[in-house]
């Protein structure tokens, strides 16, 4: 029996034989070759048949995860259409006669340790991207299978170095109870598709594809990030019973789906998810959403070659209403540049992108692009509850040139005769220290904020929180932003305006304490998070909170800050049970 | 008679004899070469005569102007150095056979075009230095005389399309009245050194180059940004007019040298200078500063291959403390990072570095690096009045880890039994948000504060400001700033410590009655703008101004914070007018 520590990054306990998901050797030599016009060949037949591979892995991953997931095969789709890798590649197998995996390899390397050497997260990304596409150009080009964890078909527990995105796609719920790796973190893809698919998971053990051997029993406990290998009885059945009660808990969670969100001592806030596509809804809906708090609407941009047409956004935007069937949706204008580009709308390089030409700013200088955006909401209104938010917004000027271009916009529509709504809430995003700061006068004008942390503390403390090697200063919990927060909901609420959160945070349940205290009225989280959440919050009395978050902004730092949250609730859970022995005496 | 607008980007009158500066024509063409390595003979002869030239001019650079400008040449010459550059030019003249001037100029605006491209001032300065020593090693190439301003021996105003920084350089004060051109800005290299040679200078005009014949009359109007050709005679009177009343004001600022900074209410406050290196201390002593409110210590490591040893800056420091003879002198502790770069420190790339490892969070990291700078700085305190801070400050950790270094090198020093100051300050800058919203937790801590507003502003805003397509984002009059200054001002003074200002903001005359007001101890600016600022202030009253800066927070835009320090100063100067009136009736 071995205990290994990882990071946790999918709740829930799996048990069963361990399933080895190494890939075969891809080692490749140089040779010189006799004929370059068929080295060429070769590799164009690899990537056509990795195209069609790629392809149907899409479409599957739409069906079975949504838009969201199926974007990270559109961009290896887009490597394999990449010309700055498909071209070197030709020209050196024909200027140096060489063997097309080698050339492929040697191509392939240069960019991918380029990428990995600049110091981003984004980039390593693209890395992990060209690594994953190159395995698969090899695979096929040294005629070797490429091995498919979709070929197995008993309870497993997957082991691995790591798992590429397509690995993961192919994953079968039915069977694979759970994995684990050796490397990646919780914001890396194969930790994130592993909630999405509701498998338990462990990443970043460093060793455990060392240590087990195939067919050894392995228990993966995603809710403590711990892997046990080949545990005696004992353990086995106090992992049974680990896990038994968290499907209880679940059980328990799923019963508040269709309930309120309510504090012990009765005070209501909505429980809103932040979704990508129409495909989301289903989700948002199964785990007792009452709002979509942020529509995220870059992924109708992305993944393209050209701007969506007024009327597949219409579309799109109708769905999401009409899903929600009355329930508010609050849609956010394009948020793109910063980490998220669009190739073809052709913008220069930045030196600081996330301080740079982005969301409202790049949307109030290319009005053609957020005039479309907004007819097609415009127009889609009258599917639902439409709440519409500008993202970014720093100065108040801004707000009034976007509000007064949505204006221009309506205007137009009813003089055409188009129905629109006459009830749209117009709000902001507060994610830039300025506005959070000018709160007060924002108030007067906007219907309501919607707090982005995940912005709000990488400006707030200077901190890119994409970047390694400052990401200790990415502090939700830093009194600092606390602060800001609550300047942003107190004077909100002076005006009579609601403020929501859709940043990691607001489904955090270190921050749900706090946030409640310092009266925040919608939490936007992902859909998962909704039921622990709203059992959370059914929990905690709005009067204690409000205590603790008076405290928690005199607290000197994040540390001192976590330590009072927890303090706190272990006190509030002793006093309670001292209360119920006092009353069984 | 012709009026031309541009930048006034040194102020002063100039009216003189126009001198064309036009740099002779460098274009080449391609030859295909017998013997390439004559060409490669050619081009290293090229490189070594302009490294002697450039050599010499940083020589007088540095005795002239200081270490601070003599930088610019140091970069001409890494650019020498540069085998990215270099060997390419190289290995074109072999491969492809080609004239070394053709070669160079191929790979030289590859550089240039893809520097341009990138949407970043940095860069662009490096495409502006790449230009620069590329003409310089084509004039050696082609046997053409590069034309030296240094060569002007009679009174004339110098038209331009641009300066180079090597231009400048050589301009000669006695006889250089004053020059104007085509292209750049208030902060591009030419409108600094012009400032700093007090040389009347107006930039950017666009069109000068094309409308001045040589020899025509030209008057440079660097108070507003005018310059008129060929003015008729009663014109020349009136600016001969203009220019006597600005003598006179300087005049009357120069008795302000040795005069305390009071408002006519009798409020004191300081009036301190920023510093790169020690040569810049007589400039601080001419112009009146009370102290030295920024030294930079960055210049200490930059243009140089390795880290400056511990004596190195313990004589650069000592040097500066001395001079000021017991007047405060802050030292900023190392601020690299960012637009910044140390090559030697082999840093990684990164994709936001103002959002990145820089300044102190480099510093706790790298601590053979920082303990080397405290213990020089400790040393040298006991040869003048030594303040001490730590940039890009975000939390309390921070500041805790950064002091007890400090107290650690301290006591090792008293062990050694090397003498060390028991009075030294300790404070921080305040730049990042988080750091003015806990300034009251902070204020405990620290023994003062120092503002610098051209980061806190581009954080505030997430705004870069060196990025031309957010710069309207970067608004020192936004009142969230405002705001943010009061917090850290207020914050102090309960605490009793004082606050400073080193941003570019504290030397502006907009924003001085507005920090008046708002409680600023000390103002650190360039020295150059110390005794204007003095004589604005002695004309201010506290009182009035904490009425403007009451009214100024509470305003909903920069614009109208810009309009209310208009009306608020015109209606003073009224009322003063109107009781002046009074008592004389």
């Amino acid at each position: 029996m071995a205990n290994i520590r990882g990071i946790a990054a999918s709740p829930g306990i799996a048990i069963a034989r361990a399933f080895i998901l190494e890939h075969p050797d891809l080692s490749v030599e140089m040779r010189v070759v006799e004929d370059p016009a068929a080295e060429v060949d070769k590799f164009n037949s690899a990537l056509e048949k990795s195209k069609a591979d790629l392809r149907a892995i899409k479409q599957r991953t739409l069906v079975e995860l949504g838009e969201e997931k199926a974007e990270i095969f559109e961009s290896h789709l887009l490597v394999l259409h990449d010309p700055e890798l498909i071209d070197p590649v030709k020209e050196k197998i024909r200027n140096d006669r060489v063997n097309a995996e080698y050339a492929l390899n040697e191509v392939a390397s240069m960019f991918i340790e380029m990428f990995e050497n600049m110091n981003s997260s984004y980039l390593k990304e693209r890395a992990a991207d060209m690594r994953d596409v190159t395995k698969r150009l090899l695979a096929h080009m040294l005629c070797v299978k490429f091995m498919s964890p979709s070929a197995i078909a008993e309870d497993v527990v997957v082991i691995a170095d790591d798992l590429t995105p397509s690995d993961t796609a192919q994953l079968n719920r039915k069977y694979v109870k759970g994995f684990t790796t050796n490397i990646g973190g919780r914001t890396s893809h194969s930790a994130i598709m592993a909630r999405s698919l509701e498998i338990p998971a462990v990443v970043g053990t460093k060793v455990v594809l060392e240590q087990v051997k195939d067919g050894d029993l392995v228990i993966v406990d995603g809710l403590d990030g711990e892997v046990i290998i080949n545990p005696a009885p004992d353990i086995v059945e106090l992992y049974h019973t680990k896990r038994k009660r968290y499907k209880e808990q679940r059980a328990e969670w799923a019963k508040l789906r269709n309930e309120p969100t309510v504090t012990c001592d009765g005070h209501h806030v909505e429980l809103a998810a932040n979704i990508g596509t129409p495909a989301d809804v289903t989700g948002v809906i199964d785990n007792g959403g009452e709002a979509v708090g942020l529509y995220r609407t870059e992924f109708l941009y992305m993944g393209r070659d050209q701007l969506p047409t007024e009327e597949e956004q219409y579309n799109a935007y109708k769905a999401v209403l009409k899903k929600m069937d009355g329930k508010p949706v609050v849609v956010r204008t394009l948020d793109i540049g910063g980490d998220k580009e669009l190739p073809y709308l052709g913008l220069p390089g930045e030196l600081n992108p996330f301080l740079g030409f982005r969301a409202v700013r790049l949307c109030l200088e290319r009005q053609d692009i957020f005039r479309i955006q907004l007819r097609a909401l415009l127009r889609a209104s009258v599917h639902g509850n439409l709440r519409l938010m500008f993202p970014m917004i720093a100065t108040l000027e801004e707000f009034r040139q976007a509000k007064a271009i949505l204006l221009e916009e309506k205007e137009k529509l009813v003089v055409e005769g188009i129905q629109v709504a006459d009830d749209i809430q117009v709000g902001i995003m507060v994610e830039i220290p300025s506005t959070a700061v000018m709160a007060d006068q924002f108030a007067k004008e906007v219907d309501f904020f919607s707090i982005g942390t995940n912005d709000l503390i990488q400006y707030t403390m200077a901190a890119d929180r994409m970047n390694e090697r400052v990401s200790y200063l990415y502090q939700p919990y830093n009194p600092a932003i606390l602060r800001l927060v609550k300047m942003v909901i107190d004077a909100a609420h002076r005006e009579g305006r609601w403020v929501g959160m859709c940043g990691e945070m607001a489904g955090d349940p270190t921050a749900i304490p706090l946030l409640l205290g310092l009266g925040l009225d919608e939490f936007s989280m992902s859909a998962t998070s909704i039921l622990p959440a709203r059992s959370q919050i059914s929990k905690l009395s709005l009067a204690d909170m409000q205590q603790l978050a008076a405290k928690a902004l005199e607290m000197h730092t994040a540390e001192e800050v976590v330590e009072l949250v927890k303090d706190f609730t272990e006190d509030s859970r002793a006093s309670e049970m001292e209360a119920a022995s006092t009353v069984a005496q």
